[in-house]
């Protein structure tokens, strides 16, 4: 600090290329972020990694409200056993069919980016389309899910037949579907808030 | 690391003093934002309102929370007209009383370091708390909204009576504070992804 200016610095020697935003946080001089060619590839490399989380997660969230789609669809065993009888069912079916369109859609064209290489919708869109887009189907999943329960949980302390179980099925699915949307939104949130500031 | 180091890093003459995720795009040499005096400034009068505006949702949910707790549980007239014969409004119930006490304990909480400037929890991890406590909640209370609806709905097509309308009350209480959650969730996921990446 006091005569020869040159050794300052020294405990960065060499410029850490990237995650500089964890070494920055009171400090006042942070070392340029990104610096050099080993930097702008590990970045790659990071970003690579969060977009192949993001597909996984969608996909798996395609599978589940797939399943919940179908478990419900299917979920008609004659009078008084017609899923189509009882709203909260009717509502569980509408729900599932629009997330399975949904995280069908996004996983499809996720595949389609990555194997291209080109951008259907511009990086900042995008990045709003899926924040909202994830949270959306998660609040709208949990509540499908929540609001089937009650009447499930009745007609099971009467009797245990292949249309309840059918129901608690489909309810399961779609709470599995809402654990995994819920993490994607997160992580979409995570993007978007990266995009819009950098 | 070799011999004379003082040259290199030559593209940040200055340290620009925060919002230098800002500098790190792809463009090699943006003006460094948030500089000088003004930009400080600038900066702390973005911060003031973003926690005005945080408190003003927390405030909100809390009046919100606090009339779906108030309405619910004052909810008895009689057998079969009792909220606590039926499972969802006792659910509802629950989460109305989490909610008051989430929402009332954080605006006490952001009153008292408005006026004391002392933080009762550090930074990051009180952004922490404040996300997933925001999300969480969020994610309850449209739960429990939904869980209450298919009951009530079908109560209502019997008979309109002040136990009906005092669910249906409490459950429009809880609508509305599943939204400004929701919205305050938003914030402190932004603040959340600031606070770690500066």
């Amino acid at each position: 600090m006091s005569s020869p200016p040159p050794p300052e610095k020294m405990p960065q020697p060499t410029p850490p290329p990237v995650d500089s935003d964890h070494s920055q946080t009171q400090t006042p001089l942070p070392p340029p972020p990104g610096y050099g060619v080993t930097g702008v590839l590990r970045r790659w490399r990071h970003e690579d990694m969060l977009k192949r989380v993001s597909l996984g997660l969608r996909a798996l969230g395609f599978l589940f409200s797939l399943l919940a789609f179908i478990i419900m669809a299917s979920n008609k065993h004659g009078p008084g056993r017609n899923f189509d009888e009882y709203e909260e069912y009717r509502y569980a079916l509408a729900i599932a069919i629009l997330s399975t369109l949904y995280t069908g859609l996004q996983s499809w064209r996720q595949i389609h980016e990555m194997s291209t290489g080109k951008l259907i919708v511009s990086g900042r869109n995008m990045a709003m389309i899926d924040f909202f887009g994830d949270q959306i189907i998660a609040y709208l999943l949990i509540s499908a899910a929540s609001s089937a329960v009650p009447m499930t949980n009745r007609m099971r302390e009467g009797a245990d037949n292949i249309f309840t179980d059918s129901s608690a099925a489909c309810i399961s699915m779609e709470f599995l579907a809402f654990f995994i949307l819920g993490l994607s939104a997160m992580l979409s949130g995570y993007n978007l808030v990266k995009q819009t500031s950098i």
